[in-house]
């Protein structure tokens, strides 16, 4: 699958517990596949919703693994290498090749400090040391640094970039770099990360989104983008305010922050629909109550997600 | 006009100056009858784009007094009222009321550092010391503070706010700040400050815009809030991809930084258009210079700003 | 006193009010007079901690001259001229020139957006336009924007800048600031703001302090300045370590922020100290209970300070 | 040396490469030499001066290895274990554990976005995991997340923590942290990391300091570190005040951003000062140049850096 080009809904793939904190591979498989049956186009291993921040090597290994092969090459799978610099990022891509992801998704450098000219060669590096088409994943909420259009476009342009996972939360920087890519002929493929403005995404110019939500709802986000691809806009914003309103979830934990609350509410709307077996999240975070999961699960059930999802 | 819902294109009117730094007021004669003639639904005088913090408060008056007098109540001139705190606020209400403003708009406290509690007290404090309509003017770029939507939507449903200008640049607070004022029966009117991404605040729920380009082409909002209002969606995605396009004109003094950058770049295009006569600003904003203006000119007939743009 | 050089214990004096929110003139006398008898060298009024911020121009002028009367030549005074920009700082300096003064303190720029050069001309355009000796307020949590030390330097060796008060939380920065502006022959001033290290500013190079906290134990900062000069750094050391231990009233009121808790908490101590009537403070500030009351004054008795302080 | 309590000069050491890019360990042998005969009181390795966050895992277990070997008992050696989360850092742990560390330094968790919560359980995780003393890195230029002094002192009493090494340019929180440290009994070692300041530091109470400098110029913070134990403060501030001239050496790449401008211009002076071979760094940083180079020679001569420092 490596080299075509990948748009459309590409959600990040959470990663499952047991009540022993090990890697819940049922749960993962149910996941996978009620995605894929769902019509995504593809899936994002190790992102941070994979809680991959949380992982020590040997169990991203496993993960990504775990994914390509439930996913068994009917949808392209991406591998996050999410790591503080280039040379421990490549130490990651060498685990994406050997598995056969479809491309790598890399952050900015984080932790040290670096600049302009550092961002573009960390970047460069990347490129140069992998076969695999290298993606950007704009993320300044947990790299503290916000990837500039022009030299995305640029990155692109030059084939050293395949395309942009947007989680910036900056959306008028959203509609230049659609604009300045659309201008260099499309070089990127512009998929958006932010799950309640999807729609105004797709008017900016985004292929595609890569939401945590459509881990729960996945049905929801396939027929939002075929609705777009199809200029039916009332059907795009009508499914768009259906997804905002079960994005809710989330700040149901009203006194967690981040992660906890964000994949904690994810998580623990999936076992409400039967998906997955726990809530449980990699320590220290904080597991999600039961006050929480009743709240989490009236959200689900007013919005109707089904348990089997298709789209 | 107090006391309409005040919806549509409602431009932050510009300040324009004499070559001797003395308010232009046959200039902004001009400018002020083109949005009229261009169809506006309202004017926001005294706001970020107007140059307020640069104004003294003789300035002010006479500014908004010469904007209320070219309106004529032809469209309502709402009033911003921008101060440091409550008491320096209502200094600025009183003399909104007196010249008969529609509204007036507010920002959270600046300079001295205040939390939640004393946010809401200063919008209750503003509301209940006149009976103009109240705005709530969400800037944090300028007042370093988010207005949360759980607090504007509770104000809006007292009656304390009427509307909200959004130039949070926060799309994700933004839905859900339109959400929630749905589910409260919508008492606010809901106008958003990013002119790129008015489509997707239009299929977000905005009620309108309050666009510093609509100086520049007035025409181009009406005429996308228009399509908005009539569903036509690929006509709005059209006219906000050309006015996107015409906003390249703040980037093009590089070297520059915010207010000079956008502020500048507005006037020297209307002084190009022939519409007000320098691109003077308030000291100790640096005027742009010849090569400026001659790349701004450039993008305005690229895109085809009519110098009477009439909708 | 206009041109000598100020250094020492300068305190940015508070503004009482009474039980109905009136300047309290007999309370601001009794501050102002202790603070003299104790030793200071010089008073800031209109500073952040006079709740400038809150007041209206006519209340300002009644501060100011309310406190250069009960100074009475004593001590210099300076005078706060916060405000957004150039022209409404030139406002204020006006009322300061003719109050006599003996110099005004500005800013950056704030709320409107600008850059170093628009920063550097603020300063040269209030230098320009007044004959009174121009302070810098080096004050990024209110107008988040750092002065930078070549930038002062360069204006206090051209007599732009006359000193600089830095209340800038970057003890580096003012250790770089110290050096160079030793490097270039002391033209200027260097006062701290900080209240609980400027024991530590006295070894980077500080000419002396603006201490809030110095409305309250004014006799403890005269002590800790005459121990520096006299370079006793035990007793400067002893002094700080009682001045921090009485900083602690700051944070009684945890669910407080900002001005609310460290203005509320200076007055509140003053309050039991018997210095001044109440601890009303400025709508929307929330005025502290008798519960922070009760914890604040064991802290002032703990640590010693006395009513009537004397060095 | 396990579970001494550290208290003094602890510099943390910079990581040497040949031209090729590879682990310079006869540099490193000179550098780590040259400090201990400087008279350190121990070594911080796997920093975030040893470009830790650019080492791979491998890497980074070479030069823990390298550094223990060259030590061989002589002084302490702390080890980083930088990590994002607990699992990745107990990783590190176990490497730390190996090859006989004094101790291991651990930042708050970054990338993933934890509250209070998770960052008091990460620390906890980490000591109940390992008989190692523990230290908290408090360094939010980094991680951008605040440790609070009344969390450090609670796990310091507790014993989960042994130390802090404060590098948050909080010259308040730091005096804070020193005041509630003491009336809990001291149970921390408090170590500042800011070059600079460190003599506000010891009057604020810490105990020492871990100066990236410190490798060009071990000896002066020997010196200075034993004058202030000796209450010696004129030779303490006149230390400081040449170390502060020395630090000047971090601004001469003035294009270039925080790690690159940092350890390159550490790296630059011990090249000059014939400690280490080159002053090449980890891709993707730039290495200085020529100019850089003569620019920062020109500085260590005129404060007299020693190429073989004594204290």
């Amino acid at each position: 699958m490596t080299g075509h080009r990948i748009t459309g809904v590409v959600p990040p793939v959470l990663t499952p517990f047991t009540a022993d904190g090990e890697i819940d591979l049922p749960s993962l498989e149910r996941l996978v596949t009620r995605m894929i049956e769902a019509g995504v186009d593809g899936l994002f291993a190790l992102g941070s919703s994979s809680e991959t921040a949380y992982l020590d090597d040997s169990r991203r290994v496993a993960v990504l693994e775990a994914v390509m092969g439930i996913a068994a090459g009917r949808v392209p799978v991406l591998a996050g290498v999410i790591e503080t610099q280039l040379e421990r990022v490549l130490t990651q891509v060498r685990v994406a090749e050997r598995l056969g992801a479809a491309g790598v998704v890399a952050t900015a450098p984080f932790y040290a400090i670096t600049g302009p000219d550092e961002t573009e060669a960390h970047f460069r590096g990347i490129a140069a040391a992998t076969d695999l088409p290298v993606w950007a994943y704009d993320i300044p909420v947990c790299t503290h640094l916000k990837l500039g259009a022009d030299l995305l476009v640029r990155l692109g342009a030059e084939g050293v970039l395949t395309g942009v996972k947007d989680s910036s939360g900056d959306d008028v920087g959203f509609r230049r770099l659609a604009m300045k890519n659309r201008a260099a002929g499309e070089p990127l493929s512009l998929l958006t990360g932010h799950e309640v403005v999807v729609d105004g995404a797709y008017l900016a110019g985004a292929h595609g989104s890569v939401p945590g939500l459509g881990n729960v709802d996945p049905a929801g986000y396939v027929r939002m983008h075929r609705a777009a691809r199809d200029e039916d806009w009332v059907t795009v914003r009508a499914e768009q305010d259906r997804l905002a309103a079960l994005f809710e979830i989330v700040f149901v934990p009203g006194d967690k922050v981040g992660t906890t609350a964000g994949i904690g509410a994810f998580k623990t709307a999936l076992r409400h629909l039967g998906v997955i077996e726990t809530n449980v999240m990699s320590p220290p975070m904080v597991v999600l109550n039961d006050d929480h999961a009743r709240r989490i699960g009236a959200i689900c059930d007013a919005v109707a997600v089904g348990a089997v999802a298709s789209a």
